[in-house]
């Protein structure tokens, strides 16, 4: 028997046609949350759920949710994603996700079979970060608190409040979003990958074992500014020589300390004054440092605050850090990513086991009941950006494997998840 | 017998009097060429050289002159340096070598000793760069065309040619400042070290042998913008580790190719994007590199250039440099040097022989006679900023240092310059 198949055609017109909202024809696709585009985005994906006949739910955090066989009653089995992006996004990273979702609620409708568990879609607010980020799935998890609601805003200054208020929205709702922990039985959620590691391997499906935690810390060195030509080399507290040492250090870190899904990375780098004939007697820097396991990280967290110690008591130098941020990994549910695998099987998907390196919607719900996530490869591992692709032929199988794992799931024909 | 000495009180007071004109209460002293402080200063000095009964001579680079026994016949001993300042500069810088050879003439015509050579004191015009640099001694060296008289111009897009015009002089009547070969028969150059090393070494006055060439670099790498989460340890081209490992390699160029005098320093770096959770897929930054020597200026520009290239390479990384600018070390005229060794131990000075890291109007001058240079201790190894401070002791050391070697240079009771 062939297995039931999503409409890619129906899937591939969808992507195309909200790939054009928010679009600015060089600079790749602007709809931050609660902008112009969004606001359309989401007033198109609206539409896209009543035309499916399936049902239309927003709460009290803006998420919208299409929903099949809804009662109140049984606990859903929820896909999700975000339909917003980074200014100059591309058309694939949240938006895929939510799409799929649709696709295979309007496929699992039009197959009749019957239900075991009702089927959710949610388009989850703010994953991007315009006003801090993983918004709506946070308030779905219960983890905001008015306080959080009222301090987010973005970098201009607008207030969520405002930014809410501006389209009839009252942020402090989102506090009413909060869903039971048994009203949902599994949430899955289909994503971009963001990194080269599926497409280098022309694997067409990852299947998410954990999604890394992390800790970014803004770490400041203190030495003494001075003239390039009048001072020995050997009277220097050049701070910047501090961190070239410290940066050295690095990949020693994390083979002692790491695992191989441990990432470190220096992206932001100020030196003070910053000219070519001074000795830098201030620099600041960003490190952010990445695994899959609580444990490792606490590992590198120490044996960074370590090496840093050592490396300014020899050069003399003052050293600060401050910790910017700090994200604990979330492992993905061992039975959804066991069932994903098999599935993958089962469809001749050439599949591979991964740790998501970015954060998503996925790791806030995995607080609130059993996570499993699939990433499709992302050309040359490009995302944020409007250079961002998958080819037609990966995005088609994920899709299929997301249905396939959504019929186990849900319906009474579907295999039980053990 | 005693001999003769600087009036320490008189400079004491030209220095206190000097330094309160461009002075910005809290945030230094403002005399850049051809500002209002610099009028004011200049406005002051040709006073105190016609209060002292000198002669007062400016030529067509404003370069003011005070001279003694001038008879435009007989070669001149000159000493020289510069009023201008940084902005927000101290008192010391350039001033006090200025104010040194105008104390030396007083002391001279004072002591009614017989001149061999007339003795001249000389202000040079823009040492600091407003417009440049140098811009005084390269004329009078015969340096300047009219080409970069016309170039010349500050950060707000204001011309040398316009800056003078404001007060009635002509730019081009630089090129008149030219003096020939045999009208200068050696020329002597007091300054501040503007480095640590005769503070830390608690010595009065340093001897310079030499002033040091650079070259100056603006380098680029370009690699890969990655996400710090999703990429790879081994799948990235990230440029600012590769500026890391290049700047670990400093210490092992120096120490291979370079000199005691060498020195190396990286004094801005800039990172695109710049985001802490972006791999930098684009790096610059200034290498400054300094010697007394000009071969292992050769040398070192060559292994800097290997040691990017193989770096760059191994982390399949593009790289590119831009040569910003070149200056070919001088060396001082030996006899002056041991002239100035053997004066400062008649004086019971403790000395050192150093070379000169910043560049001076010496190095210019020494293109035209022979020239040797005094360096005072700066407290801390601090210059271009309000705390600039050398010792009132060490003032008078070096003043009176100036004046043996005068002497010796110009009077017929002096000693013969070997």
């Amino acid at each position: 028997m062939t297995p039931i198949r999503i409409n890619f055609q129906r899937l591939q017109h969808d992507i195309e046609a909200l790939s054009a909202i928010g679009r600015d024809a060089d600079r790749g696709i602007h709809r931050m949350a609660f902008s112009e585009g969004d606001l359309a985005g989401r007033q198109w994906f609206r539409e896209r759920i009543l035309e499916a006949d399936l049902d239309f739910y927003e709460d009290g955090a803006a998420n919208l949710h299409g929903r099949l066989d809804w009662d109140g009653q049984r606990p859903s089995v929820m896909m999700g994603s975000h339909l917003d992006t980074v200014p100059g996004g591309g058309p694939l990273d949240g938006a895929l996700g939510v799409l799929v979702g649709l696709e295979v609620l309007r496929t699992v409708k039009e197959s009749g079979l019957p239900l075991r568990h009702p089927l959710e879609v949610v388009n989850f607010t703010d994953e991007e970060g315009r006003f801090g980020g993983l918004f709506g799935s946070q308030a779905v998890a219960g983890q905001l608190t008015p306080a959080m609601i009222h301090a987010a805003r973005d970098l201009d200054g607008i207030t969520l409040t405002e930014a809410m208020a501006a389209w009839g929205l009252d942020a402090n709702a989102a506090l009413f979003a909060r869903r039971p922990r048994d009203s949902i039985h599994a949430y899955l959620e289909l994503h971009i990958e963001q990194g080269p590691v599926l497409d280098r391997g022309k694997i067409s499906v990852g299947v998410v074992e954990a999604i890394t935690g992390l800790f970014k810390w803004d770490v400041q060195l203190k030495g003494q500014t001075n003239h390039a030509g009048t001072t020995p080399m050997d009277m220097r507290n050049d701070t910047f020589q501090g961190l070239a040492e410290f940066a050295g250090e690095i990949e020693r870190i994390l083979e002692e300390h790491g695992s191989p899904h441990s990432r470190a990375t220096i992206g932001r780098v100020e030196l003070k004054p910053g000219a070519a004939n001074t000795v830098p007697g201030y620099t600041s820097f960003s490190l952010d440092v990445r695994d899959t396991d609580p444990d490792t990280l606490t590992n590198l967290a120490d044996a960074f605050r370590r090496t840093l110690s050592t490396m300014a008591r020899r050069r003399s130098l003052m050293f600060e850090f401050e910790v910017l941020s700090e994200l604990p990994p979330q492992r993905c549910d061992p039975a959804l990513v066991q069932l994903l695998e098999d599935k993958a099987r089962a469809l001749d998907l050439k599949d591979l086991r991964l740790p998501s390196g970015a954060a998503h919607d996925a790791q806030i719900m995995a607080s609130l009941t059993r996570t499993g996530m699939i990433f499709v490869p992302s050309l040359e591992g490009r995302s944020h950006s409007a250079a961002e692709w998958t080819n037609w032929e990966d995005i088609e199988r994920g899709a299929n494997l997301m249905l396939q794992a959504i019929l186990s799931l849900a319906t009474e024909s579907g295999g039980e998840l053990k």
